[in-house]
């Protein structure tokens, strides 16, 4: 049955108020699908289906609910039902959905919770944003060095309940220090009475509690990890990180830096949750930079007045300015593309610059050259230029691939090594650097070759 | 101790010919590092260590080498060796491994496997790239439908160490139909008597062979997934993909994105590692289709020829022809990008159109009031332009700043709807085109502007 289908009907059981039906509908669904479902009700509809819900289920579907509609529903549920709620949540969970709501609610939710678990999502809430700390959860299974593989199953059955996952299983010495971790797959085709410290893995891999989030997800990927431990300075562990936040952070990243690279001020709202007050706030900053920047591309313009109004070439080398801008600016964000790109996946660091230079030099001159040829042909047979107009406009054109290429690749690599971030040497900040550049490349070389014919 | 001065000591083991040292500390590391560590390694030595390593762990190691290194090493070694590497890897490893070997070589290696796995080998080799076909393993975990938790428990102890991944466990019916997942935890937590399939999932999420991995790697992340079970089109279970190949997969897809999003033709080979040829032959198709396009820039401009070269302020108007350019682009880079994104990330589709443009259109009555603002007073200032010129030239930035974001936001949805990949409607040829607009739309004021005003 299709998604429409099978929300037609629901709706159906809801608006004719068959309860039971509904939840046995429901309960039929992923908590995923639930929840989109429920992202359509409006406030009544909505408490209804979720008091609907099996209990067990409903801080799950909560989890996956949109921002909007878990504060429209804090505000319409009891003290008592948002203190289920919370306590029935993971601890992340619960810290991710404190972080969207505005403090009032925030307020109304941590009084309806048990001081035990109000502190730790207090703790939580410190954690700066985008840090290991911010995204781990501490419903792991530890285990005391020195069990018995026997023993371990024991603690799994007794406590593995409540934990969101126990298939890594983190050994602990008495200090709390991570000593090692074990795969539940070794611990279950192991013997009973063998020691899990003969069979733990000693050498754990490991992020800090304030280590950057984009770390966590590189070592993640390069490590093949499920799950990642979390460690404070003294190596004692405090919680772990889990594959799903994982992925949801490499998204993020990759977000930010598509946002970076359009001269954009990154976001994490949805767009379409977006004011367009908010969207342009995001995106002036950047146009009113380079808009002030292109005031010297004018001057330069202005300042080879005579050339251009006055010989009889100027016109055809006025129209060949906007294809000199363009090509500059793509060949630009090409190679800056791919660099940015390579530094964020790890491949290529500040010393390559020699070597990716060099590279992106030969790339100029065959890209360059066809271009060139291209152009000069074009030149003369579509604008009738004459032979040392068509040669002025390819010969510029040829520096300014070369030249584009080359900043292409040193802008973002040195970027990186001052500390900054590599995006923001992309597409729009290289244009209008190529442009000045190219333009004057393009009035040098004219102004030499008319001099060299005494025009 | 940090990586560097473990590399060296390694290196002083490896030339001093202390072999049983050398591998008592290489097994001291993750396979991760040991393959980092044989990066750097001429063949000589890269065959050393490879045959010093522990039996177990050689073809985990293998399976983490880059193609290069792994082609160096199956090209020195014996055919023995290779026949048990091939043995001891992975399916899905084995698999990608071949892909990327020249054909003598593949054939050599597949004269050395076992009928059994070479059939395997071949079947999967024929999925297309990029399907859920050829990311799957078939080294999962499968239960009868019937059994009990104890009966599970001891096929899992007896066939679980062959497995790739033993949490997630699938069961099938007679006919090898998927009809339930059971995540191990739950397995562990039941009674020992209970049937599985009181307690396994019903409704099991999958995806079929053929599906495209970008849906693959959307629905794991959608569903918080660890596993994804691949079925073919009679619902047979054939094979799982786990969350570490997922996440490549997002990743290759994120990059494919930016060189599109850039005017490049994607490629799967690292920067470093492509030839200029081969980035040239990647870069200069787009780039001659945009030069062709901009000819058309180029007779806009030819065609007011009297007006740029004749009047007095012609050279004003050329001297803003950068700016207005630059910034069109920017404005329809910076909408096409969210869009572009949103459409990845399933947050934007084509129904959404309306409020999409609605929205761009108001972004664009804010950005382009403010910058055309700041252009009034900047060309007045700076450019000494008379009150008409300044006029002109804000007024045809306004027009060209909301032209290029309701640009920016139809271009990318309906490629989309049209099948065609949003990612292609990205900042070059959003350029180009707002280009010809913005100089259309800047003479068509300019020339009324001067009529009206007798000029």
């Amino acid at each position: 049955m299709d998604w429409e289908k099978m929300e037609e009907r629901l709706l159906t059981l809801l608006n004719t108020c068959k309860h039971s039906e509904l939840r046995g509908a429901l309960m039929m669904l992923n908590e995923v699908d639930i929840a989109r479902f429920m992202e359509t009700l409006d406030r009544e509809k909505l408490l209804l289906t979720f008091r609907v819900l099996p209990k067990d289920i409903s801080a799950d579907v909560f989890a996956y609910m949109s921002p909007e509609q878990k504060q429209t529903l804090i505000e319409s549920i009891g003290d008592n039902e948002i203190r289920s709620l919370i306590e029935d949540m993971f601890l992340d969970d619960a810290v991710d959905f404190l972080e969207e709501l505005p403090a009032n609610v925030v307020k109304r939710v941590l009084q309806n919770t048990s001081e035990e678990k109000r502190n730790l999502i207090n703790q939580f809430l410190r954690y700066p944003e985008n840090s290991a700390g911010s995204l781990m959860t501490i419903e792991y299974l530890e285990l005391k060095s020195g069990l018995t593989v026997r023993e371990a199953m024991e603690v799994i059955r007794k406590t593995g309940l409540d934990k969101e996952t126990i298939y890594t299983l983190y050994i602990i010495d008495d200090a709390r220090r991570l000593i090692g971790i074990l795969p539940l797959r070794t611990l279950i085709l192991s013997q009973d009475d063998v020691k899990i410290d003969d069979i733990m893995d000693v050498n754990p891999i490991s992020v800090k509690t304030l280590d950057d989030q984009e770390k966590v997800a590189e070592t993640v990927r390069e490590y093949d990890l499920m799950t990642m431990p979390v460690v404070d300075n003294e190596n004692r562990l405090v919680g772990i990180i889990t594959a799903d936040d994982v992925m949801d952070v490499i998204e993020e990243e990759n977000t930010e830096d598509f946002e970076k690279m359009a001269a954009l001020t990154p976001s994490e709202e949805e767009y379409l949750k977006t004011s367009p007050w908010q969207l342009a706030k995001n995106r002036l900053p950047w146009l009113l930079i380079m808009a002030t920047v292109a005031i010297f591309t004018g001057m330069i313009i202005t300042n080879y007045e005579d050339l251009l109004s006055a010989s009889a070439m100027g016109i055809v080398l006025t129209a060949c300015i906007p294809m000199l801008m363009d090509t500059g600016g793509n060949c630009g964000s090409q190679a800056s593309t791919l660099v940015i790109r390579g530094i964020a996946l790890g491949e290529i660091e500040f010393k390559d610059l020699g070597k990716a230079l060099w590279k992106e030099i030969r790339v100029g001159l065959i890209v360059g050259g066809i271009l060139a040829v291209f152009t000069f042909a074009r030149v003369y047979l579509v604008n009738h230029g004459s032979i040392p107009v068509c040669f002025i406009v390819a010969s510029a054109l040829f520096c300014t691939v070369i030249l584009a290429k080359s900043l292409g690749c040193i802008l973002p690599l040195t970027a990186k090594k001052l500390g900054f971030d590599p995006a923001l040497m992309a597409s729009p900040l290289i244009t209008t650097i190529v442009d000045m550049a190219s333009l004057t490349i393009y009035f040098t070389i004219a102004t030499t070759i008319m001099r060299m014919n005494g025009l």
